[in-house]
């Protein structure tokens, strides 16, 4: 259901420390915390001995102490302390996972560390940049993360689950196009020559914009989605957005188990960068609009799990779900030893959106 | 466990409004709502598309909208509106139940909606007759809905779950007969020249009585009593009712799933029609008392769930029971396609009653 | 996981009364009493009939009344009451369990009542017996009992477990020894000619002390630890403690079911027998340390669950706790009519103690 051969973020930078933070991640129980030198590590949360977590113990030095026996576990894993005996038994070590620290995320590989790649970290420079501003929260959703992808590769549901806020028929009814390349599944839709939508007007008063929304989906749980209005006229479309403004909001899903699932998410922004109450304001509005999808995606899981064998039917506004999970699903089968379907040449499907209401 | 070609109560006709109302029914989940022009509806409570829960959407007119991407249905389950499609999947529909209302409950159909047939709704007009006045309630029992026929179908355990309440070892001691036709399993216990029980002391003072407890249940699920008391000598037994009172007890319970059920009932008389004083005494009585009942029928299903495979043994007052149940389970073999044994015959099983205490 | 042929503690002796007590004891739950006489009584917590559990019926003289339909039944399961039937059923009973109250505790024995045997009930005798003093409670461990058993075999623990209360370093590197003999497995430390602890410096000052802690398990579930000091030279070790005293604490797992269980547990001296305030000093500590435990026992617990499939890995300070398992492991199989492997002749492993810090 999850691709262990992957990248997940296991927590924002600040979350992880000179403490002991336990997380589920893809089924398995680590323990995280920061060494000395500020470098994070992730253990297997279950000691060698009798399997108590480590991370109930406590943190010494570089160490993980368990709270049972006080077995001791440096960040490589290997256990450096055992009470009682002379020699330590050189197979006792627990399992430690890869970690990278970046873009304000520390990301942990829960699969074979053999084939953790760095560069298969997708690219969210936006989050810790000079040029950007900007910040993001964690939402727990008690659901698949796959309904969480479905949920960002369309904006239709916009007007219903958020009608009280971003929700906008206007928005819902402008044409769309999905495509898609080696690295990602591109769901692209422009809005020209409209009034600018209320939070944008601010920057760009009294004139008519072009509008866009770009979502780029990286497997198996990253979604960015691009937005932001420019003057009509002055090239936004064509590729010359400098005299518009971008917003770029992340959402990244980490399995936890098969039905549930952390949403780390962030929204930022290109303008304006010194503005903490503009930071604070968007961090806040994206909580509560979450907290909505959260509430439909719960409600999703239980019906799925209350009626086993029952499908979904595809519309068109879900094409850009549809390739997502197509490139999830081809994770898996790699991973399960399958030969790889052959990467996906470039595909685009156009699609029209028919007013919603 | 629960036959599904039958009808079964979904709520009180106060219940199912202009809103949605979400209820489970033989492990089926319904969203009902009233159309405009105030007939009821069921509806499978699972979207089309991707399953979420109609009943957390919006009614929009005679239709239900779902929250998730804003499809739309109709009464007859059929979708009427899909965002962003141009033309609407013809196979694109929830199942929609029968219903009918009658005698203040809505009733559906959860099985074969060609099978359903209104004459096999059991004849409660007392609940909505001129003649009768009263009023109902609901319970939630955390059991299977056959521990509340059982319980019905034998009132010696009045004696013992009711002490505080009507429990009454007089009562207990009298004999009973168990008979049976070709609708219905029939329970009789007349007590006969005995003084008025405090209940009906009232209307029929300072004279000796003819009392009745008469059990009636039609499968699968509807247990009426019939109670009252008339002056000794003035034909009761032999059918003259007309000198004395009757009060008219409605209990029906609907299967939630294998251990839950809700459980409708109503307590109604033929007297003093206008006092609301006594409407309202006798259903909140009735409310206590069927509240010992949930109790003690929770602690059975509790029992039963932590001894897998244990049986039940019959005693004498276990009659009527055992034929109720042996009606279910013909409503149970005739639905999974084996040939319905032959109509019961008319049997009759004379017990006496000892002494309870 | 627990052997049925065995005696196991269903309460203290204050907590058995005349009223209906349930308990669950090997996943068979039962009902427990005293009869007019004062004789405890365990039987079986589901009525014959239509099993509701008899716990929540009545006492009735040395009878328990069912609460639904006031079945009757003896203190030897025996029913001697039907409603409704002028001849019982000799068949109908429920199984009553032998019963020996013994050491302030009552003992159930849930297994082949033809085996019940006084004699294989551990020898408590300072729970119970002038020269001694003290108080005792019970933990609910929401844990497999041989947890509990592993803890109590080896304190190494608690230099990590209570390290806020009891744990103390010094005593953690002190050398230990296990052995076993037909009844029983042991693990013996000694210090010798050490400052005395705290706890004991108010009747031992400003002496050097030999101090001792002695385990001793008896299958399936007793743990004893005999505790004290002397002052050196008197001859302790030798075996003459007149000049020491003596603390002796009784610990004893009742399995509930696979993963929970309850923890009898003691805390007894042979001296200063009138002061109430150590009594409750010591029981309360004790409630304290012991609640240590359960905190470390349920999290491995939980950990065991989430790691199906890992085992343990046995360290030095684990050879009581090995041997302990060895002879509940026994006791299973001779349950399963496999031979019984030859009675375990004294061996004795000798274990050398690292310093743990």
């Amino acid at each position: 259901m999850f691709p262990l051969n992957a990248w997940y973020i296991a927590g924002w930078d600040h979350q992880i420390g000179r403490h002991l933070l336990q997380r589920q991640i893809c089924n398995k129980r680590m323990v995280l915390y920061r060494k000395q030198d500020g470098s994070a590590v992730a253990l297997d949360d279950a000691c060698w001995h009798r399997l108590v977590p480590l991370s109930a113990g406590k943190l010494n030095g570089d160490n993980v102490a368990c709270p049972y026996h006080g077995l001791e576990f440096n960040g490589a894993g290997r256990c450096v302390h055992m009470p009682s005996q002379e020699t330590l038994n050189p197979s006792a070590c627990v399992h430690s996972y890869p970690v990278i620290e970046r873009h304000r995320f520390v990301w942990v590989w829960p699969g074979d560390p053999q084939l953790a790649d760095a560069a298969r970290i997708p690219n969210l420079y936006q989050n810790d940049h000079p040029d950007w501003a900007g910040d993001g929260g964690t939402t727990h959703l008690e659901c698949d993360y796959r309904l969480l992808i479905d949920n960002l590769m369309d904006l239709t549901h916009e007007t219903f689950v958020h009608a009280s806020s971003i929700g906008n028929a206007a928005v819902a009814e402008a044409p769309f196009r999905v495509s898609q390349d080696d690295e990602k599944v591109i769901v692209t839709r422009w809005m020209l020559d409209i009034d600018p939508p209320p939070f944008f007007r601010k920057q760009l008063a009294d004139v008519k914009v072009d509008r866009w929304q770009i979502i780029n989906f990286r497997a198996p749980s990253a979604v960015t989605i691009d937005v932001g209005v420019a003057p009509t006229g002055t090239g936004a479309p064509e590729g010359d957005r400098s005299k518009g403004v971008t917003g770029f909001v992340v959402h990244v899903a980490t399995p936890e188990t098969e039905t549930s699932c952390n949403y780390y998410w962030a929204f930022l922004r290109n303008y304006e960068l010194r503005s903490q109450r503009l930071t604070t304001d968007w961090r806040e509005s994206a909580r509560t609009i979450f907290g909505e999808d959260k509430h439909i995606l719960e409600l999703q899981q239980r019906a799925i799990l209350e009626n086993p064998g029952r499908e979904f039917y595809p519309l068109n506004i879900d094409g850009g779900a549809l390739l997502a999970r197509r490139r999830i699903d081809e994770m898996l089968k790699s991973e399960q030893g399958l030969v790889k379907s052959k990467s996906a040449t470039e595909s685009v499907v156009h699609l029209h959106r028919e007013a919603v209401q």
